[in-house]
């Protein structure tokens, strides 16, 4: 079981993470060590040739691997992501994108996870692959 | 010499890259195969814990990429990220963020560059780093 | 379909890869995006603490992003790795390893794929997560 | 000051890491956050089309990522590669290559490094740049 709800990450992203909001980001769902995030389609995300903007990408896939972490273990402000892999695959129309976290390892101080970016309309083609590393603190979950 | 200049580039993002608007940032600097980025500080850009998200700090480095990468080739729509990873290394202080972006690798079809971010304050400690790969048409440039 | 049977890619290794033997590395698998190479346990391949060294895990990631590649495009001298990521999650023991690499995209220039790497006596456990790049010539497959 | 020399680590790799003899690398250089490591052309580290393989090249870069580690905590056999992440930039000749490792972040329990990677004749042209990850008991160093 998620130790966060879907309200309780998305009263955190209110309260502490502007840039979600921002970006029209939403939990979807949670459970243990996997999420989905939805980010609305809005023209503010936009890029030259009209796809959605490769760090709106990222910054979805950042949430997801964050989604992750907090469902392992509980709210702790101090989970920073220390490192993150993305590699953009094809070109994302303009729609809502769908990120889907999961666990990939759960260690003590760090947590390693991957996510896969689609575009709503399109749950076959991957537009992007994510890893990410987050620190957490020793004594957390 | 920079195959675009400062106000071409800031013309581009008006026109098609509102993130960069919305995140507040501007090219200080631009040369062959250089340019540096400054993000100015503002609440939308904080993250749990009082520092600057990591997805300002990506979009920040894509935007140093970007300027690398037309820099080289020009105005260029069609060229893209193909991946990019970050490592973040401390955590930045609520002020504006620099990037120094630079060319590792000009070829014929990608251009690899990397980024190191500070904080305004501080430019002896990096607040990240970042290495990123662009996919340029072959006739670009 | 794919483009190489396991005897057309063990020649290559045999004529052209001579790491791939060294390390005792074999192909078990092959189809059209995807496949599985295994490496035999031997004492030259251990690190300090005893598990498998981060470079021999490393060499057999790229060993089987090499395979899905061939395995789209046929045989290709001039396919080669661009960048390549890995997460390490767990020390593997001292037992043969296993790499199954898949597509995430097959480009007209760029093939991205993803590998999982585990020990053979525990399929459940990945011990190491690779993504990587190669190029490939526009002409290939 | 390195916590290691040249001499100690040397000794490591003798007794603990049979792969770096077997590729033919050696310590040229340590110093506090620094090393350079040179890998002796061999006809055994080549790769269709002639040039140093991938995975060699990634060996090399992780040896003197574990410089820089040792460098700054001294001898820790717990001390483990995380992540890792390559551009390969050019094709190195058949020649001996060249990696130098400096810090990018001395953290409590990370320890984040880069590593310039070059053909021994060609000190300006970059063949490889990596960025990597070390974990280290928190007790080290």
């Amino acid at each position: 079981m998620s130790k966060v709800t879907i309200a309780e990450i998305q009263d955190i992203l209110d309260a502490e993470l502007p840039l979600a909001n921002l970006l029209g980001c939403t939990f979807e769902e949670i459970g243990e060590g996997y999420c989905t995030v939805r980010m609305a389609f809005k023209p503010d995300l936009i890029r030259p040739g009209g796809t959605i903007a490769g760090p709106a990408t990222m910054a979805l896939a950042d949430l997801a691997l964050y989604g992750v972490v907090l469902s392992l273990v509980g709210r702790v402000e101090l989970a920073v992501t220390t490192s993150l892999t993305v590699n953009f695959l094809r070109k994302p129309g303009q729609e809502d994108m769908i990120a889907k976290g999961s666990i990939l390892k759960r260690g003590k101080r760090l947590v390693v996870a991957e996510v896969e970016l689609y575009s709503a309309g399109d749950r076959e083609s991957m537009v992007a692959h994510v890893t990410g590393t987050y620190s957490v603190p020793p004594e957390a979950g």
